[in-house]
């Protein structure tokens, strides 16, 4: 059983919950959003999957509390104890969040995402390697812009679950030829 | 501010996503999926309204591991990992991951849902009260009917966030003339 767990602020959960979706054979109202056909990404067999837990993290407080982050990044400005980072400082938080949830879990994949300035961070840690990304959108948090944030949540949301599916398949050609991603061997 | 924590189950964090899109004043395809207008509920302002986390817990390894419960209720059956209780251990078990993410966050109220053989489980702590209900609809997690057990998260989140927002607005009336509502003053 591959074990995934994941602690996600812009994407808020979902990308917990569609892994979850696809682990458990969901269909039709109840399946996936966003991947029709997670076979189509190679032979991996998605019953050996399990989604220990999906975890939306959009304060600092539970940045603390819950993921047990004693000294997180300051953010570059809280939005009603929201923490809201620039792109650079997103992507390092995402994988801090990453390394977090999966320290509490001791799951086999964790996945991290946050973004408040620019597109993003999201990382994906394993034992072997630690891949991270943004997604392709850019927004800003503080202009409380319902329509692009959710243009940019879309958007990660697909790309994070295209490299999990990639990964679980073995295929690091697939990963690396998508945007802006950095793969750290361990 | 009041701040709201969940630890959700067969509702998948959606109750808390869509109480932080009603904090957030999200809007369009960003907005509610469950509660076109919050204010028609009362005079409560939403943006006094701040939902610290929101997590989606389905296994019993999070429920130790991520809510730091040592002991759990033994569950009638594991479904890879994922636990599975009869409707009166799902009313147990709600109350006891309201209580331990309230006691993580030290939030103002808390929300735990758990669905396994029937209706389900949902509790709301609050320093004063303990609300327990369960959805209207049965369902049974071990046939794996996905319509069957997406009808019962659709109204389990309506029923968990319609309640949410009389107690915010302090209208027990309401909540009262709900079905199957145990209210617990302390």
């Amino acid at each position: 059983m591959i074990k995934i767990a994941t602690a996600e602020c812009f994407t808020h959960g979902k990308i917990g919950r569609e892994l979850h979706a696809i682990a458990q054979g969901y269909t039709g109202n109840f399946g996936r959003d966003y991947v029709e056909n997670p076979e189509s990404y190679g032979n991996f067999n998605y019953n050996e999957l399990s989604v220990i837990c999906s975890l939306f993290i959009p304060t600092i407080e539970a940045v603390k509390s819950v993921l047990q982050i004693e000294n997180p990044p300051e953010p570059t400005t809280l939005i009603k104890g929201i923490k809201c980072y620039n792109e650079a400082e997103d992507k390092k938080v995402s994988k801090i969040m990453a390394e977090a949830v999966k320290k509490i879990t001791d799951c086999d994949i964790a996945i991290g995402t946050t973004a408040g300035i620019g597109r993003g961070g999201i990382s994906i840690v394993t034992n072997d390697y630690t891949i991270i990304t943004t997604s392709d959108i850019a927004s800003d948090l503080r202009e409380n812009n319902s329509e692009e944030l959710f243009q940019r949540q879309e958007n990660g949301i697909e790309k994070c679950v295209k490299i999990l599916l990639f990964l679980l398949n073995d295929d690091f050609d697939s990963i690396e030829s998508m945007n802006n991603i950095k793969i750290i061997e361990k």
